[in-house]
């Protein structure tokens, strides 16, 4: 498999030679105001400009994955440049209905028994997107939805990938890992937080319980240096990695960087 | 008032003229073995040395308070170096009950209402001591209980002081310094964690959030480089104070160092 970093939590994936587009987020640097309710309440986003031209990202993609329909996953500008006809797979019928009204013509539903698309398996991980009891209002506030999928990729000939998506470690992710044995995981570990909420996706300390709990497995880590809400930034994944000695085990792509993985 | 940081949660305060201990743990470094359930699994702690002798902690103390009965709180060996006719203030009856059978004779209760002590009133807050749903194994593990408390002094001519003790970030915080609006809060963010809990003490995002709702509050960063299972250090935190700009409202006393405050 391939794992390209495009920005933020968007990758393209090469999987069973299926190409998918994960979370388009296509905005340039600063399109969107500040985040007030957050710890860096002047800056605009998204933080860094998209390593490619869109049309480069969207060319030969054979299906996109929206794992939840938060902006910096889908925004107006992806909306614009992706294919109408183009295969969506939105994580529940909720999201689906909601892509549908933007015009697009072939929404798909993941599940959590495996969908296929191609050769490839796609089941639906669910995420904890935050702990609600911090979150709840913040999601109100910008009516959007709490609800956030990963997904386990499975074929033929490749690894077993899991995609946790925008979550925090949990019992979910841990029993997926127990269930499936992923070989490569990509974790959002940018530790994006509103201004009294926990954390809302992966912080470095859930990034060690990862690889305790998939000590052989391959992690990449993304998301990071995109979104205005994050605390933790690829130089700061960078000196935990040396600090415990990790960097056999874990990735930290750049903007544009292709993994290749087995 | 003076606050003197000892080593990890352990305090002396002089406040309107009483000396306090707060949270005693006198180990000498190394004296105890690895906590395995921890990120940092080989370390023996305390991880540093006392910067004072213990009789010179003891000294002139006119009462202690114990936050709550984990070992770095209260160990063996500041039980042995205590006197045991020193009023000592438990959170609650089951806390003060365990004290008494310890040989401690005048062992006193706080409350939620305030309780004197010469010209001090000391008014128990409520911990959040990490999230239930991930920390109650390990605290059943080890035979602990997740209840611990914080305390609000005042006194008259002096500042308010909020010591929150071992707390995240959450509601009944936030509703103390509403309430009590603390000229001085202390904060035990060394973000200590188990392997596969969430934070059981407050991280460096939820010391923006204590800066955030106590904008005028100086604040006292204590608790860190001491115990095993602590994710962040004093070098971190430093850090942070100069990435977020907050060295005029930020005071992270080094072991033995004492902070005159107002």
């Amino acid at each position: 498999m391939q794992f390209q970093q495009i920005r933020g939590a968007t990758v393209k994936l090469n999987f069973a030679g299926t190409s998918f587009l994960i979370d388009p987020f296509f905005a340039p640097k600063d399109a969107y105001p500040p985040l007030s309710a957050c710890h860096h309440p002047n800056l605009r986003w998204p933080t860094a400009e998209l390593p490619l031209p869109t049309q480069e990202i969207v060319k030969d993609v054979d299906a996109v994955i929206i794992t939840h329909l938060h902006p910096d996953h889908l925004d107006e500008f992806a909306i614009k440049a992706l294919p109408k006809n183009l295969p969506i797979f939105a994580q529940d019928e909720t999201d689906a209905e909601v892509i549908r009204q933007l015009g697009f013509a072939d929404v798909r539903v993941l599940s959590y028994d495996g969908t296929d698309f191609n050769q490839v398996k796609l089941t639906r991980i669910d995420c904890l997107h935050g702990h609600p009891e911090t979150t709840q209002k913040y999601y109100d506030m910008m009516n959007l939805r709490g609800t956030a999928s990963g997904i386990i990729f499975s074929a033929p000939n490749e690894p077993v990938f899991y995609l946790a998506g925008d979550t925090i470690w949990f019992d979910k992710v841990a029993q997926a890992i127990e269930k499936y044995q992923p070989q490569i995981i990509a974790l959002n570990a940018a530790d994006a937080q509103f201004t009294d909420s926990w954390s809302i996706i992966m912080n470095e300390a859930d990034i060690l319980k990862v690889v305790q709990a998939a000590p052989k497995a391959k992690i990449v880590i993304t998301h990071m240096d995109a979104v205005p809400h994050a605390m933790l930034t690829r130089q700061d994944v960078k000196k935990m990695v040396a600090k415990y000695n990790l960097s056999a085990q874990i990735l930290i792509p750049e903007d544009g960087e292709i993994l290749s993985l087995r």
